[in-house]
């Protein structure tokens, strides 16, 4: 094992020197090209003993292929690599000089390391202030000796090391001028600190949204996103369920025509999809069985709420079942359990991060999850002093209250809520056999939010088109949507769930533009 | 073993008996409810020993919750379970009648099984009349027992074993008269047998895709569409990259305003993103590295051919790289070999199910894939009497030969081709560094058609800028996008794939149409 390791700094050390080489090449190549460019080793009359040691490199354009350089992660720059020499690619978090010193934080996603440049044999004066001059957010390579601090270094993620560095070369260099500072937009939201930090608001972080993304907190915000998404397709491809993919442009408004985007088709127009409830649908019709699609859903409602956008991914499914809509609401029921499992095993460190900004309560939820019926919830509010109609929806405070109050009765921030009243659904809802003002329907909710809504849907043509008569709903407008379960169709539910209203909920989040990475709202179609 | 299949065997018995109960009270409820409707055994002045063994169901509306009855797939129906008796529920494919007989077909997705009545003590004549007027397609529960057959039925997938039927009740019906027929559909595609067997043409297939889509071969192409997807998003998760979510609509057009949809938002307007390019770039100066994204993607072209759809599904990848677009460039070439291993062998039955209908040659790559040289391929041409010019693009046409001159020397279906003319591709591509008339881009081939389009793309605003002027792209109208390399951002390349594409080339099929399960094209937005 030593031997090998040895072996492995030898080639590596050789592998260094041959790069350092060809760098102070590209080095005097770049210095010849860009000789007026500003942040250039200005020409001394003392000769500079890091000349080719540091300076901007060339736009790399692939000119050379066989580079064998390896970059080591800031995540795995630790006490084991103490004494090797590394070379990191990284962006320059801060840097500040003090006398003949410049300490730079460097960052790679969430990650930060102190690295520290001392005016030596090695290391000139003018590379010292070349370091500190340094626009913030550049992209730099730099090759370091890796050294152990006697005293951890609270201000990085990468506490017990620091980087000797021995070159520096910009890779991608910043403009100078930042619309907002990476540490601002990192802090943590305390409420007791309210105003005494600079915090920076949710527009500016949105019109400048490729810096805001670069934070600690959306890196992890992101790739725990794609978690959820992953989970979910993962959890239902087990389930045999079958992935598909329905259009967004439309011929006809789905849901009632209300909200809906238009748009110019050629020399006609169209619509965009508000849900794929209907190609679900038909996918069963179809025999697919079970279905789930991942893709963008519009709402064209002018509603400025925090969890209101007008684009937003649908995690959409449906499945035919044999004689019982429970067979799929708890299907999806377990969906969640496996998901929240997933998160909670897999996403630990991007949790941990994500609470640092913007601390919450750890999500709870029971396995198998609660399911309480609609006649229950209205009796846990009554009983709190807020009373719902039997056949009356709940609203926004209610809900949040009934969220509150099964926290506090079975420690779940995740429940099932069945059995909704017929009135409050829409027409293709199938009714309870048992109880005809009462639904075969269901809400899901995260936090006392509403995440997903689903039902058992009408599979009878004639009693979909008495429901929709029922609903005063001009029949031939729907005719397309009646005649899809014409030819024999399957008994089927499903759902649909809001992906960033998952992730928002899930990490106790404020607002729904945290968990939309570019985020449409009725006032916001940029960036 | 024996003791505990002995004891299933029972258990199931007992359950069944129960079913039988069950059934017999449904079927009563049924028959008063509805003693008008059609298909209803009529009353016969002889007792009926099969009353209350087959029927019309009513509506499943979720009545009962703890119905015991478990069902066996057809696929699972073969000689090992000889003698038992089991509940399936599937479609009615065809009945014939034949005296006191009537043969089935019933059929769930891609599979088929016999089944027969037959007038017995058990089965009465006016239960086998109801079982010959069933319309196809209506969806079944049959009780029957497994019954080897001493020839095997070719006509059927489950060719050992018939069912010999003892319940038969509609779940729900079909309209009698079905706008296309199943068989039909189903039928293979041989030339030599053009005209004499009634073919069901595409529009036809797709006003009717609800029924067009239940054909064996359907089945089998949507689920290895989901394989595509999946095992896209597999190969790349492993590889470290990060799924997002890119808005579809966007403020300004994309590629120069050409070929986009505009749609009404709210007081203005805005357009439908005809490529994720942009916002996967922002995702890599916002430090995510690698990153992917599968979605709709929208293209307002006037082409009616049998590769362009107006809306598909991209699967897309971007990845920063440290010295060499071939980092990335190599990556998407093992991203594809990856795919086209998961597909060979985890797909195989699907790929047999279509090739009895659509019969193709069997797809073959190299591991790694062939790369060429743009040169190289216009050398190839030349020496096949086909000319293309230095700077010029390749026509659809040479593209095809190429394909077939690579698989001919090569043995290879898939291949990329490399380095293509500056002149030919967008501002934003990396010019070659060692020779200005090419660039650092390449496309991915199938079958000798493109799937693959991408390149290092410009990640320094100067470069940027100065390539923009050089095309006579007006500045201020793409500022926001050089403006999202301004804060560092590292060298960076990506393709996108067109799902379809890959789907109808790797199936050797003559149109996307197959492949989309509800295709737009600028004369379809229906279904």
């Amino acid at each position: 094992m030593v031997e090998d390791k040895a072996g492995e700094n030898k080639s590596s050390k050789s592998a260094l020197k041959k790069e350092a080489k060809k760098a102070e090449k590209a080095a005097k190549k770049a210095e010849h090209k860009q000789s007026n460019a500003e942040n250039q080793p200005a020409a001394t009359p003392e000769v500079d003993v890091s000349i080719g040691k540091y300076g901007n490199l060339p736009v790399i354009t692939s000119e050379k292929k066989d580079v064998e350089r390896k970059f080591t992660y800031v995540l795995d720059l630790n006490k084991t690599l103490s004494g090797q020499t590394v070379w990191v690619r990284a962006r320059l978090h801060t840097s500040r000089a003090r006398g003949k010193q410049c300490f730079i934080v460097l960052r790679q996603r969430e990650y930060t390391v102190q690295a520290l440049l001392n005016v030596s044999e090695a290391v000139s004066k003018p590379m010292v202030k070349f370091s500190s001059s340094i626009p913030k957010e550049s992209i730099v390579d730099v090759e370091a000796r890796v050294s152990e601090v006697p005293n951890s270094i609270a201000s990085c993620s990468q506490q017990d090391v620091e980087l000797i560095v021995s070159q520096l070369w910009v890779v991608s260099q910043s403009a100078a001028q930042l619309p907002l500072q990476l540490e601002d937009a990192s802090r943590p939201e305390k409420p007791e600190d309210e105003g005494l930090n600079i915090r920076v608001n949710q527009d500016t972080r949105l019109d400048n949204r490729i810096l805001d993304l670069r934070t600690p907190t959306n890196q992890a915000i992101y790739r725990l996103e794609a978690g959820v998404c992953r989970l979910f397709r993962d959890v239902l491809t087990k389930k045999g369920f079958v992935e598909i993919h329905t259009p967004k442009i439309i011929s006809a408004a789905s849901e009632g025509g209300a909200n809906v985007f238009t748009v110019s088709y050629f020399k006609g127009s169209a619509y965009l999809a508000q849900s794929p409830q209907l190609y679900k649908q038909m996918a069963i019709a179809a025999d697919f069985d079970k279905v789930f699609t991942v893709g963008a859903v519009f709402r064209a409602e002018d509603s400025n709420t925090h969890r209101h956008l007008t684009e937003f991914v649908g995690l959409d499914l449906e499945m035919a079942f044999n004689f019982h809509y429970h067979e799929v609401m708890l299907t999806i029921g377990n969906l969640f359990t496996e998901m929240f499992k997933g998160l909670r095993d897999e996403y630990k460190n991007e949790i941990s991060i994500i609470n640092q900004q913007y601390p919450a309560e750890p999500f709870t939820f029971l396995d198998p999850p609660l399911v309480l019926e609609y006649d229950e919830g209205r009796k846990m509010l009554a009983e709190a002093g807020v009373e719902v109609g039997a056949e009356e929806d709940l609203s926004t405070p209610a809900e949040k209250l009934l969220g509150r109050l099964v926290k506090a009765k079975f420690d779940t921030d995740f429940y099932i809520l069945d059995k909704f009243p017929l009135a409050v659904r829409p027409f293709y809802t199938m009714p309870d056999p048992n109880n005809p003002k009462y639904s075969n329907s269901y809400d899901m909710f995260m936090r006392g939010e509403e995440i997903l809504s689903g039902a058992q849907r009408i599979h009878d043509p004639v009693l979909l088109t008495e429901r929709a008569k029922h609903h005063e709903i001009d029949i031939s407008k729907i005719a397309a949507y009646i005649d899809a379960f014409k030819y024999g169709c399957p008994p089927h539910a499903g759902g649909g769930i809001g992906l960033e209203r998952v992730v928002m909920l899930y990490l106790g989040l404020d607002n729904i533009r945290k968990t939309s990475m570019f985020p449409r709202d009725p006032k916001r179609v940029t960036p």
